[in-house]
């Protein structure tokens, strides 16, 4: 479980001291990770649109795992991944525990917010490292799918502040 | 289906001079349009990461309507919706020709996005107008929501200008 204070992986600034298989292989390390928090997330969370909203992103992740992983094989053929011990945002590990308030799902997802906030910043940083048009437009479209989940994770967010109208609106409770 | 130079709806600025009443009619029909909107250009593209990508849109813009809709019912008990001929944003209509080509896409895409940012700025400027913190947050909820199908539709976007790419990368194609 992410823990508040926990440090919040590579800045910025310091992605370009790394090389271009290092950052492919973060990035393939932080998607897994995503995936898999999104994956206990939903399997913890009761509250049935919501749990949908986050299988969603969990897929997602999943996709873009495949899509790094298509670009880095290409990029560097027939060589295994480098994963890094370094990483993006907020390690986001699997929720091992139960939630038993929406408190706890509001802090989960707080802190996915800031994973998808850095991580839309790292593709963007990305898009700038890559040569090739066509590097650059993946990173872009990364970046841009980010900032989508975390616009659908502040939305949501947003609302769980006020449970009681969130049940309400969501059809949620007894 | 949209025309290019077609006009974008009622400016931000005059959305104060339409009742609240109005104003969630013309927000509830522009989902429903949005929605169908989708629904067509999903039974019509091929590319079938990107056809899961505009049902699960779909979807969501079905959600947002019944949210609407509730919202309406709970503001103005046993009153029937006023839908204004007025609209929010291009007006999205169903897609009723064949796509012949990935460029038909792409400029329906471009229109879905234009009509995605001016929704999640209508949602912005009713968070001004309606007076209760509970209809605040409600609005923001719509606004990031929209904001989020904005960014996930300029990433398909994006990746769809290089199309010899997007068939390479989401294993399109023969």
């Amino acid at each position: 479980m992410v823990q508040p204070g926990l440090d919040e992986g590579v800045p910025l600034e310091k992605v370009r001291e790394f090389s271009l298989e290092e950052l492919l292989g973060m990035a393939i390390k932080a998607e897994i990770g995503a995936r898999k928090f999104y994956e206990s997330l939903a399997e913890r969370v009761g509250i049935q649109t919501l749990r949908e909203k986050i299988e969603w992103l969990a897929g997602e992740e999943g996709k873009h795992e495949a899509l790094l992983r298509k670009m880095y094989s290409v990029m560097f053929p027939g060589e295994g991944i480098i994963f890094p011990e370094e990483h993006i945002g907020p390690e986001l590990k699997p929720v091992a525990r139960e939630l038993h308030d929406v408190r706890d799902v509001i802090e989960l997802i707080r802190w996915a917010m800031k994973a998808e906030e850095i991580a839309a910043d790292f593709y963007g940083e990305m898009e700038r490292i890559v040569i090739t048009e066509n590097r650059k437009r993946l990173m872009r479209y990364l970046s841009d799918m980010e900032k989508g989940h975390y616009y659908t994770l502040r939305a949501e967010y947003e609302l769980l502040l006020d449970w009681e109208m969130y049940s309400e609106m969501m059809h949620v409770g007894p």
